[in-house]
């Protein structure tokens, strides 16, 4: 293993390394002084989040590129729930004794890769030593005013509630990665396509734009699964969220793998978390231009339920019926991040 | 052991606990949603700085306090020696399964304490399981415009070399925490003050704005001591910075404490992190304006050197000499943070 000094150069070309677009925040100091010093437009949008092993990985069923990616990736998801244009990062990097060079560049590699496929500069960060391998992301996003951004906070009685993209699939990837054997149910493809959504999230940074732009009243982004972030949502806005199971968009090969674990698959698809796809509510008379927004940028929104007066998620079923005790991939309870984010 | 949750919300109302002051950035949305918003002035510093259980602390050495206090201190530093305002902080926490409800209390008074201290809002964070106590802390800065900051590069030769305070404290306190026999070679005020330096240092924020407004051409702080920070000043500005280690001042106690080592009390001085105090580098013309500007604010400058041209760090003696292989405490090696910031 390099020094700290001659990682953090090494980092700092593979997560430097390609041409970037010019962002949303003028940079006018970046890495290698006390701070990075910008000039952003507007609004300023930050959230954190971290990465451990043991808690959030393992180095056994996750390579180093996608922990690198899916630090980066799963921070930018909550600038992505708040209508933000994606600019600045900085990494806090805890490195355990056995992690070699080859490691650190692949973790760097994905971090890199990440941030070129998002626009976003890696500003600065720090690096230490520690037990374990731990990634702390900052991401910072931007917007012309605060009026331009989606909060938890806007939902009212009336609103339809919209999903993008298909669920479960994270879920079901990490129970893939973790017992193999599993797979025989599943056709490769379908295998396959469950393992990426695990490893290699994508924030759903043009989905949320689309959705803030046609007028949402609130968003969030299903990093718990919709059985915890819809209540969120409900919370903020002191309303009632009614979302129908059924009504859930189930990734490909998530019900053969239901029927293989023995669990309803739209039960896995509410309790799964880690999709960082997005819920949004939105007033009737602006569902038609979100959905076209929304196709407009390669996402398939469904609609999943409405807003109505009163309090907290209740997820139903086809007659209406209130579900409660969803059973879900007991692996989750151990690798999932425990709680909702900045 | 409160449930993750639980934890956040304990954190949360401890941390935000007080009035605090309007910051430099209008905050329009804080922690509970999935990010922050502000509307900033300016120009926008941001740092980001960890503490790692047994890396940078000892919990038999360092009580949750004080852990909480320097973990956000140690990052306002970096904002100080930009000559920023600080404005927010956003707080990554780690936390090991012995921590207890009394042990959180404790880090987020410590954290919530130093915020009031120096105006900073705490306006989100993330809360994890991890195998140790972790800290990672992102602060944020701000100013009118990106030329009332103060990097590392704008050094020039012909310029003064100054450090606010007194140096040496933090490395002196750290060996007194690891050998409290030491202490018998101190008056005891002198050892509680050694010890308070290592345990809850201050960041210069109010010196490192006086110096950036009187003109300082270049600006570190030393948190990995003059010998080590004065280097990165020399690197970023083209120049060679010469510090004369008799100069250096030292913090009460020290010479007591290097002669019971067998260590000269100036290299310790030189070699000593985490003292968190500013060097600065001044035109001749301005040194006098920010002597006076800093005696405002309550802090006393030393001038210990001058720029000249070249490249590198000489330190010197009093007969010019240039010194190397300077001796410093050897625990320094396993307790000192890495490398510097951002």
């Amino acid at each position: 293993m390099d020094s700290e000094l001659e990682l953090i150069a090494r980092l700092r070309a593979i997560v430097e390394d390609g041409a970037l677009g010019a962002g949303p925040a003028e940079v006018v100091l970046a890495s290698g002084d006390d701070a990075a010093v910008t000039v952003p437009p507007g609004a300023t949008v930050t959230s954190v989040d971290s990465l451990v092993e043991g808690v959030h990985f393992r180095r056994e069923t996750a390579s180093l590129r996608s922990v690198g990616h899916k630090a980066l990736a799963s921070a930018l998801s909550d600038l992505a729930a708040m209508g933000a244009r994606p600019g600045e990062a900085y990494v806090q990097l805890g490195v355990p004794a056995d992690l070699t060079d080859t490691d650190a560049d692949e973790l760097a590699a994905g971090l890199g890769a990440c941030a070129r496929a998002t626009g976003v500069r890696v500003l600065g960060g720090d690096v230490t030593r520690a037990p374990v391998l731990w990634l702390g992301v900052t991401v910072v996003g931007h917007a012309a005013s605060p009026e331009e951004l989606v909060s938890r906070s806007g939902a009212v009685a009336g609103d339809a509630v919209i999903v993008t993209g298909e669920l479960g699939g994270a879920a079901a990837g990490l129970r893939l990665l973790e017992d193999p054997a599993l797979a025989e149910s599943l056709s490769r493809e379908d295998a396959d396509g469950l393992r990426a959504r695990q490893l290699e999230p994508e924030p759903r940074l043009a989905a949320g734009a689309a959705l803030a732009s046609a007028g949402a009243s609130a968003m969030v982004d299903l990093s718990d699964g919709v059985a915890a972030d819809a209540g969120h949502v409900a919370e903020a806005s002191g309303v009632c969220l009614v979302v129908e199971l059924e009504k859930l968009p189930l990734v490909p090969g998530l019900g053969e793998l239901a029927r293989a674990v023995g669990v309803d698959a739209a039960e896995l698809a509410a309790t799964g978390g880690e999709d960082y796809e997005l819920l949004a509510t939105l007033a009737p008379g602006d569902v038609d231009g979100a959905v076209r927004a929304l196709h407009g940028v390669g996402s398939a929104p469904t609609i999943v339920g409405r807003v109505e007066v009163g309090s907290g998620l209740r997820l139903v079923d086809r007659e209406g019926a209130e579900r409660r005790d969803l059973r879900g991939f007991d692996q989750l309870r151990v690798q999932r991040s425990p709680y909702g984010h900045a």
